[in-house]
């Protein structure tokens, strides 16, 4: 933990809170699902990111999440969690997944959200070391969609690039 | 192949594709994300059906189709020829999604289409059986979006499973 003065640490909290919340909105503007989909910032740490949906515009002919909506929540919500790292960085990088495994394991009956955290042994230490030396690295990611009290409804494990863009 | 007269392979070819259509009519009532996503049938025959979509509505941030909208029309592309299947058949099943592995291997810059067929070595008769003997059955169906000529932009590889509706 730091040591920083408790309003030094408001503050970064604060700048933190502002980066992750220009982010959600971000991807509101510039992808048309995401807005169908109604796609919120519920809560987010240096290591974790939840992205949080309404069940209704997210429903299947069953009257539960659509599968679509239930992996493309947890590929934003791992898409964000590896931008939202480049940006605290100050990094200008193209993210994008690369494969992903998902399982779906219950029904969702109703609003739900993804999180997102790194997938065990993945660091973000080597995932910049690489981007340095390379412009280019990979890192794998694991996202839930929590569902029973203790339980997962969907998982997901995947693969995210970045590359970093040419400078102008 | 069948030795019906042509007249009656017309007649079947236009039930067929008013079940086709009346399943993708349904997908867009019940699913709002399939609606939001402005999905259409391309084709189909008893093997395979492919799901097609603008560009417009499924682009992300770099101007490519999302992530989100390749897996999702792949999903219910796979899912449309199971529910095709058993609705040809006269039969009354939920299918849900249980597993699948996604590969994104390039963007797609142009309105695109999802192919569903099932996986090698996967039957519709061991399916069927199953599905007679024990109420429920799952099956592999692999899809593709097609992308350069003779590549493939996307692939899916998924299980979904069926389960024959309590008769009321």
């Amino acid at each position: 933990m730091s040591a920083a003065p408790h309003s030094l640490r408001r503050a970064d909290d604060a700048a933190e809170r502002d980066l992750a919340q220009t982010l959600v909105q971000f991807i509101r503007d510039e992808i048309p699902l995401a807005r169908a989909m109604d796609l919120s910032l519920q809560c987010f740490s240096a290591d974790r990111i939840s992205l949080a949906v309404p069940l209704a515009p997210n429903v299947n002919d069953k009257g539960c999440a659509f599968g679509g909506s239930l992996v493309s929540l947890m590929t934003l919500a791992g898409w964000a969690l590896v931008e939202l790292a480049l940006r605290r960085r100050g990094d200008d990088c193209d993210v994008f997944v690369g494969e992903s495994t998902v399982r779906y394991l219950a029904p969702v009956w109703s609003d739900f959200r993804a999180d997102a955290q790194l997938a065990p042994g993945a660091d973000w230490a080597t995932f910049f070391d690489t981007l340095d030396g390379r412009g280019r690295a990979r890192i794998e990611v694991v996202c839930i969609v929590p569902g029973e009290p203790g339980k997962s409804a969907a998982t997901l494990s995947a693969r995210f690039v970045a590359k970093r863009r040419a400078s102008h």
